[in-house]
């Protein structure tokens, strides 16, 4: 009987296409899907189902994935078994037997994100797979005032990206919380019941125009009542981003 | 008149065969070299010299060089304009103007190390380019007590590579510290006058062995006394390794 596979995955996204199976593109799906189809023997495609796409060169600490296993092997098989299969940069940090039904999409209560920014004079070689530099110096406070005003349930229709195809922009922001020191670094750490396409790095693009003094911090809730992209900041870099934690009940 | 340039250099040692120039392989050396060439204009190899070697695979947060500059650039030049012409694995953190007879590794009066270990059971992509991961776990504290047996002005011999070609194996060890815990990071940090080749990762090796209860944390004493190579540990993964500070008057 064929049983389902619930895995936690860590990547380096730097040098991925993201997530998302793409033809002739190095995606973190097409490499674990071809390492699955290695461990089970099988010749047709293996669908790995994750959480929800993260984009090219965004990190996960704990992407969670399912997976059908025909041969209901052990689930060491999964967790030791499959690092043969796996490249440097992707690797399972735990394997669970799931309900038959598991979704890792639509049964996610919640994910938290942290987006990291080097905010030092200098360009850091040991940061920057991680880390988006700004040189000029944030305004650290100022951020830390404009972050609660997007806190709770919104229309997130000004923090989307134009290519998102979700039905609804309403979703619910329950921690954002900006650490750091102007001149090192900034850590954001977004946590909600769900993000749009580009929602996390949107927002960040945002507070950091707060932080450069180019938007008052009072200012983000009229971004968010004007249900419009053009009213929100730069979308901030991917490099930046990690998913930390995928939520479920 | 020729100024004398003192640059501080931060790079990611992964996709380096080290510091030294070597014909046919991307040393940091190499690469530095060629952006300063191109900065200055000159057609002759314009040369960099180092507080030290790294080894292939070995970062630095601060290395310390000197390079010779006969047409007397502004400063800004060597700290933002060098950046031009660096790949993104090396960066220039700092530049300051420094004595005509500047010798980065002679005025060295120390130099600080650190060597980070992952002890989590799972291989951790994120940290992979900069931790040794060990997946059986570490008894720190037996560690933390052989550590400071290495403390002093001691004849380092057995912590020596054997094609390290130093005249004396002499060296005072001032700070040797291990932090952290079993299953997660484990962080060592070395300081002294002066290091020989593979020092740091031979002792980091050692302790592991201690950590790993294959030895007394006891006998680290007497493998200082063999002054035999073959007496101590292994040498750790290069990955691991940081210089992060060199020390001058």
């Amino acid at each position: 009987m064929s049983r389902r596979i619930r895995l936690t995955l860590e990547y380096d996204g730097t040098d991925f296409a993201g997530w998302q199976l793409q033809p002739g593109q190095r995606t973190v799906q097409g490499v674990v899907e071809a390492a699955a189809g290695k461990l089970l023997s099988l010749d047709d495609r293996v669908m790995v189902q994750a959480s929800g796409r993260t984009d090219s060169g965004v990190h996960a600490l704990a992407q969670v994935v399912a997976v059908d296993d025909p041969r209901a092997m052990p689930l060491e098989a999964w967790d030791e078994g499959l690092h043969r299969f796996l490249p440097s940069d992707v690797a399972v940090v735990g394997a669970t037997l799931a309900e038959a039904d598991f979704d890792p999409r639509r049964n996610a209560t919640g994910k938290r994100y942290v987006y990291r920014i080097w905010n030092g004079p200098s360009r850091r070689p040991l940061r920057r797979r991680s880390s988006w530099w700004l040189p000029r110096p944030l305004e650290v406070p100022a951020m830390q005032a404009a972050a609660p005003l997007l806190l709770g349930h919104h229309d997130f229709s000004s923090f989307r990206a134009a290519r998102c195809n979700a039905k609804s922009s309403h979703r619910t922001l329950t921690r954002l919380e900006v650490e750091g020191e102007s001149g090192c670094e900034v850590r954001i750490t977004a946590e909600g019941d769900g993000f749009l396409r580009h929602m996390v790095r949107i927002i960040v693009g945002t507070l950091v125009e707060v932080g450069e003094l180019r938007r008052a911090p009072e200012s983000v809730g009229a971004v968010l009542e004007a249900r419009d992209r053009r009213s929100a900041g730069r979308t901030a870099a991917s490099e930046g981003l990690t998913l930390e934690e995928v939520y479920y009940d």
